[in-house]
């Protein structure tokens, strides 16, 4: 701490990103990384790109991009937002458009970076306990609130919920903004970017860092009705005009129109996660239903930190959250068949397996 | 306006920036753009990039971005700040550093981005006038204050302050945040880098969009004392974890190690300066004394807004601010010595020059 600092920061808690380990050679299932590389034309733009247009600042409208998302939803351009990487187009949503004065309403196991944002923009929360099979309990989202995020399928745990159950949420809750963070969506779940056009308080988060393979270019986007958008393109406005530079713009282009390899690869990710499930569920363990590119899960009899280290230990890195409620899980990240292997074979080492 | 608007956003007014226009064949000498392309070794980056890595997240830290920031300024990496381009370091040094009681002191005239965080971020401040002849007037910052905050060399006037100036204001203040943006200064001014050191309340902000021609790839950064930079840190990280993307840390520490060719530029750009001067003063202008890629100009019989349209309609692009008390001047970026030549042509055609 230091008299320097602007007082309200002084009690911040930030977010602890997965580890992002520098050493070679390791088999890394902590950060819900797509095992695949982008698509091949996300190649092309780099080795064929202008470097001399680099002089120029990027069109801070991201224009292009916004019109490929739009198309790819069946959308307009006005109903889509770009940032940088769908945790920025997070901390914007909370800053225009989840600060009132009733409390947002959050489950109490969710994405955890929902609570930096709460902290950071001094927002009154209330936390929802998930269902004791680890779902998240609409039904239980029915106090006034200035606002309701979730995210559709849920982290760290997977498991997704209907698109009925959200348009029902939606129905009961029109004073308020309803924020489904769709990070995960494209492993085995539905979209509510379709039910956009139909509710005028529902926004729909999205990333190239999963299911496009773009973690390493930062680009997240949303979609919702235009007066929502408009709130967001405010503050991103009065705080940093161009956040996608140039080649994040175009790369996410190329990697959109790609729809082959996008769809044959999340493919190969679902088969994987089959496999990895019917395996892990053979050693003992339990697993949620997954309909993302991770599967959390636990054991009886081994401690979800002790099989963290002892993965670790086996140059093979998984994440584990000490959370309660969640400290005896872990969450593995669906790799290559090779590696979902390795993974396996180490478990059926450890002598408690 | 919406009822699902934060209330704190309603009243916001977005930073403007330059315009980017996507018609070709326009004389852009708006924005202060570099005329000169990136260092050869950025179109490498861009060759020969591993692109199967962009499917995992970039180093949230930029170790090896802030090292090279350290050597090149005799600092630790410690001291070192990256982000987003510059004004996202600007936005989280609001956040961080200059939100307190006491009023934020600032120039009236000055990079425009600082009023739009200070209404985001509900700062309270108070406004200093320039001298007549348009300096910034330090002996008047004396005040109480949370934080004091200018550009040096200042914008749009491109009037610079010595480092003894600087200095002074430091031993003065030495219960509250400095910061000094030098988005421009490596076109003749002298960096309060080299004041980091001795100064434990000195924030030195730059960024790669002038000097480095790298404007299309979003880097800017910081030099501060360590507690400074842990600060900036917090916020980053309760904020959005990856702000820089892998070609952008890549391309920016190419564009930094390549010296011989970063001299070259600028002065290059310093000379067609002092030439575009001569020129626009033998036409009648009056023009500040410039440190940076553009200069500050007005004519004692033609008004600024309609020079400013007149060489839009001969496909000259230059800034004009309707701010009363800058608003007879154009803010001109030096371009190539051949776009600065077409520039003063156009105006020896206007009938009353």
């Amino acid at each position: 701490m230091s008299q320097f600092w602007s007082p309200a920061i002084q009690s911040l808690v930030p977010y602890t990103p997965g580890e992002q380990p520098k050493v070679d050679g390791l088999i890394k299932l902590n950060t819900n990384e797509n095992p695949y590389p982008p698509a091949p034309a996300v190649e092309a733009v780099l080795r064929e790109f202008d470097t001399e247009r680099l002089r120029l600042y990027p069109d801070p409208d991201c224009h292009a991009l916004k019109q490929a998302l739009a198309d790819e939803a069946g959308l307009s351009r006005d109903q889509v937002f770009v940032g940088n990487g769908s945790d920025e187009v997070l901390a914007l949503t909370f800053m225009a458009l989840l600060r009132h004065e009733q409390p947002l309403l959050l489950p109490e196991t969710t994405y955890s970076f929902y609570n930096v944002y709460i902290d950071l923009f001094n927002i009154d929360a209330r936390h929802i306990p998930l269902t004791d099979d680890y779902r998240i309990d609409l039904d239980a989202y029915s106090s006034e609130n200035g606002g309701i995020i979730f995210a559709n399928p849920n982290a760290p745990t997977g498991v997704g919920l209907t698109l009925e159950q959200i348009s029902d949420l939606l129905i009961r809750n029109t004073h308020s903004v309803v924020v489904v963070d769709e990070a995960y969506v494209d492993f085995g779940a539905e979209s509510a970017s379709q039910l956009v056009d139909r509710y005028p308080n529902l926004l729909v988060t999205q990333t190239f860092s999963k299911s496009r393979s773009l973690a390493g270019m930062r680009v997240g986007y949303a979609y919702g009705h235009p007066k929502l958008i408009e709130a967001l393109e405010r503050v991103k406005n009065s705080f940093n005009s161009y956040p996608l530079d140039m080649l994040a713009q175009q790369t996410a282009i190329a990697a959109l129109q790609d729809r082959g390899y996008f769809q044959h690869c999340v493919q190969q990710v679902m088969d994987t996660r089959e496999w990895t499930c019917e395996q892990l569920t053979s050693l003992g363990f339990e697993v949620l239903p997954s309909q993302t590119n991770f599967v959390f899960t636990s054991h009886s009899e081994v401690a979800a930190a002790e099989l963290m280290q002892y993965l670790r230990d086996n140059r093979i890195l998984v994440r584990h959250f000490t959370k309660p409620g969640i400290d005896n899980h872990l969450r593995i990240t669906i790799g290559t068949p090779d590696e979902m292997t390795r993974l396996i074979e180490c478990l059926k080492q450890h002598p408690s397996l």
